[in-house]
C-alpha cells in the first residue's frame, strides 16, 4: 500500500482563552498547518478531514467535526469526527494515514480541538468523567487523577518507584514547556516546587497532574503520490499502531503497564521496521507523571519497572539519549483534550523540519508520538522519519548503533 | 488499492428495551452479523473495530467505542468511535472500507447503537438538539422537526409537492416494516392515518417524523486478500462517497436539496462506474418524510422537484421499478441514531444475500445505502454489489437495460 507523509503541522496556543471560541481557536491550527507547508498547501487541495474532539462541554456534541471545517472553508470536504477520549486526534491522525493509504484520497486533513476553561469544576468533572468507565468507576466517585493515583501507587509499592521520581516528569516537562511560545504552563519549575505541591489523589500532587485547557492542533498528511509537491524534505508515516482495552482501569490483570500502548507501540515499531533504540525523540501521554513513566516502560524505552531510575538517569531530558515531551508535554504545554494527540504530531513536525527553535533536538531522524485515552481504553502510536534516511539506511544506522552500543559496554 | 467485501451483517431489533443496555443490544447484534457469515468468522480474526454512536444519552461520552467492543470480548482489538450526528454508522462502515484499502486490516467490525427511549423529552431534545447548529438554530429553539418542516414547505412552494406525497412515504414505508420482524412500528398505516396525524412541525405530521429508538446493528467488512475464506458469495463495497456541508441550514444556498448527499452519491456511482438507473434497490436516510424525497433527487433516482410524482407513481415500492426502504426506513424500522447507517447496510446485506424474507426484492444485483447527519451537515453512500456480477458485466447489464428502456419508451 503507498505510503504517507507529514507535510505541515500547527497548533493554536494552549491555554484558558476566555475570548476565543472553539472555532476560532481551530482556524488558528488550521492556519499554521497549511502556512508550514514548505511549497504551500490552499484549502481547496485537502479531500478530506478527520477531526477528534471529546464534547466540547456539550455545546455542540454532533457534527463537532464539521462544525470546524466548515468554520475554515472545507464545508463541501467529507469530514468525519473520531473520539476516543483523549485518544481522539491520535485516532484522527491513524485515520487520516489510512485514507490516503486507502487510495480514497490525497490529502488529509487531521485536527483537534477543545475548549475545557470555561467550565464549571463540576460540569469538567462530569465532562471529563463521562471518557471514564461510568458504571464502576465514575458513579461511585472515581475521578482521573484517583485512577492514575492507583496506578501510580502499585508502581511505587511493587517497582520502589518514589514520589520524587515521579516530581521529575514535572521538573523535565516544564523546563521543556519554558522554551516552547505555545505551553500553557511555560515556566520552569524546581524539584522542590513540584515536591511541595498540594496533594490532589495521593501520591499524585499538582505538579503530577496536566492543567484543563482551551486549543487545537492540526496536522497534513498527503500521499505518496503528491508529496513532491508540498515538499523536498519528506516526512513519512512510518509506522502506525493502536490498542484498545476495558475501559474500566478495575477489570484489568496489572496496574502498572497499559497494555493498549504495549499493543500500539508493538504494531507501529514492526510496521515502521524499528526499535526503540532507533528514535532521536518522543512525545509521550503525561496526563499524570506516573503515565509518563509506565510510557518508558510500555514503549520500550527501559525495562519494566525501570522507569524511576531511567528519569533519573537524565536519559529522557533534551539533551539526553531519548529526549521524551520536548514540547512540555500534557503537564506544561497543556492537555486540551482532543486536540493533544494531534498536538503531539505539531511537535514531532517541528522537530524533524528543525523547527523546534530553543528547544530542538540536534538533528533528528525518527520521532514517535504516543497518545493514550481514558485510562488506557485506547491508544495510538505513531512513528515519524525523514525521508532521506529510509528504512534500508536506518537499518544500517540502527546497525551502526548497535555497535557503537557494544563498544561502549 | 485493494477491494473491501461485505461479508455479514446483522441487528438487533429496534425499538423500546427498558430491560437492555446499550451493550447488550451491541451484543446482539454483534452476535447476528458473525453468526450471518456464511463460512463463519469468529470474534479473534477481527483485526479492528469501528463504532458510531451519537452520546449514548450521556451516560458513556468517551470511549464510548471500546465500551461496546470490550463487552463481546474485543477489549484487544483497535477501535474507534466515530460521531457524524446521524450518520455515524454510515461514516464507521466507511472508515471500515478505508482500513481494509490501507492495507492495515483484514477483517474490520464496523457497527453502531444508541440507547433513546429512557430520556425525558427534555433529555431527547438535548441530546438529539446538540447534532444540530448550536448557536443559530439550537439556541434559538429550533428542533430538527422544525428544520425538515422547513426544507418540507420550500420544496412544496417551489415544486408543488403535497401533503398526500408525504404522507405516501409513510405509507410505503410502514407496509415494507410490517415485513421486518426487527422493525419498531412494524405494523401497516392506511393513507387516511397518516394524513390525519396530528401535526408535530406544520407542514410534517407524526406520521412524517420517524420515532426515537434504541437498538445497535453492525457490519463485517473483509479485504479481497482473505474474502474466500469467509463466503462462497461475495458482495463487493464496489462505491463510497462522503461529503459535508454546513451543520445548519440557514447558512445553505437552497432548501430544496441536500448537497452532502449530492457529493456523497456523485463519488459512490463514480466509484462504482455505476448509474442509478443499474440499482435494484436502496435504503435512503427518511427521518422525515421530506427526507426521503430529498434523497430521490439527490441521488439521480428522479430529476429535481420530482420526488412527488416519483412516490407517488409507485416506483419506490416493493415490488416497483426501484424499492427504497424495504427495511422499513428509519419511519417504521426505527432511528436508533447511532445505529442507523449501519443498520441500511444490515438491510443491503440481507437482500443481496436472499434473506430478507417477506420483503426480499427479486435477484437483486447492487444496492445503495444513504446516510445523512443532521439536516445535511454530513452524508455518507454506499453501493454494494454482488462480486458474480463484476463492473465489467454490469456494464452490459447496463446497457441492455438501457436498450430495454430505449425499445419500451
Amino acid at each position: 500500500m503507498r505510503d504517507a507523509y507529514l507535510v505541515g503541522a500547527g497548533q493554536s496556543a494552549y491555554g484558558a482563552f476566555p475570548e476565543e471560541s472553539y472555532r476560532s481557536l481551530f482556524q488558528t491550527a488550521f492556519e499554521e498547518a497549511t502556512e508550514s507547508v514548505p511549497n504551500g498547501l490552499e484549502a481547496s487541495e485537502i479531500d478530506e478531514a478527520v477531526i477528534g474532539t471529546l464534547g466540547v462541554g456539550g455545546r455542540q456534541l454532533g457534527l463537532s467535526g464539521p462544525a470546524v471545517t466548515e468554520y475554515v472553508g472545507l464545508d463541501g470536504v467529507p469530514c468525519t469526527r473520531v473520539e476516543n477520549a483523549c485518544a481522539a486526534s491520535g485516532f484522527a491522525v491513524r485515520q487520516a494515514v489510512q485514507a490516503v493509504k486507502s487510495g480514497m484520497a490525497d490529502v488529509v486533513l487531521a485536527g483537534g480541538f477543545e475548549i475545557m476553561t470555561d467550565m464549571s469544576s463540576d460540569a469538567t468533572k462530569y465532562w471529563l468523567g463521562v471518557s471514564g468507565e461510568t458504571e464502576w468507576e465514575r458513579l461511585s466517585g472515581t475521578t482521573f487523577s484517583g485512577v492514575y493515583a492507583q496506578m501510580a501507587s502499585v508502581h511505587m509499592e511493587k517497582y520502589g518507584t518514589t514520589r520524587e521520581q515521579l516530581s521529575r516528569v514535572a521538573v523535565k516537562n516544564h523546563a521543556n514547556g519554558a522554551k516552547n511560545p505555545h505551553a500553557q504552563l511555560g515556566f520552569e519549575c524546581s524539584l522542590e516546587d513540584a515536591q511541595s505541591a498540594p496533594v490532589v489523589a495521593d501520591p499524585l500532587n499538582l505538579y503530577h497532574c496536566c492543567p484543563t485547557s482551551d486549543g487545537a492542533a492540526c496536522a497534513l498528511i498527503v500521499s505518496e503520490d503528491v508529496v513532491d509537491e508540498y515538499t523536498d524534505d519528506p516526512i513519512r508515516v512510518a509506522g502506525v499502531g493502536a490498542g484498545s482495552d476495558t475501559v474500566g482501569l478495575f477489570e484489568r490483570d496489572s496496574y502498572t503497564g497499559v497494555p493498549a500502548s504495549q499493543r500500539a507501540g508493538e504494531t507501529a515499531y514492526e510496521m515502521a521496521d524499528l526499535e526503540p533504540g532507533d528514535l532521536d525523540f518522543a512525545e509521550v501521554h503525561d496526563c499524570f507523571a506516573i503515565a509518563e513513566l509506565l510510557a518508558y516502560e510500555d514503549l520500550g524505552f527501559c525495562e519494566e519497572g525501570e522507569a524511576g531510575p531511567f528519569i533519573e538517569s537524565g536519559a529522557t531530558e533534551l539533551g539526553g539519549e531519548l529526549p521524551v515531551n520536548t514540547s512540555g508535554g500534557l503537564k506544561s504545554k497543556g492537555h486540551p483534550i482532543g486536540a493533544t494527540g494531534a498536538g503531539q504530531v505539531v511537535e514531532a513536525y517541528k522537530q524533524l523540519s528543525g523547527k523546534a527553535g530553543d528547544r530542538q533536538v540536534d538533528d533528528p531522524v525518527r520521532g514517535l508520538t504516543h497518545n493514550v485515552g481514558g485510562s488506557g481504553g485506547a491508544a495510538v502510536v505513531h512513528i515519524f522519519e525523514r525521508e532521506e534516511h529510509s528504512s534500508s539506511k536506518s537499518s544500517s544506522a540502527r546497525g551502526a548503533r548497535e555497535r557503537e552500543s557494544e563498544v561502549s559496554a
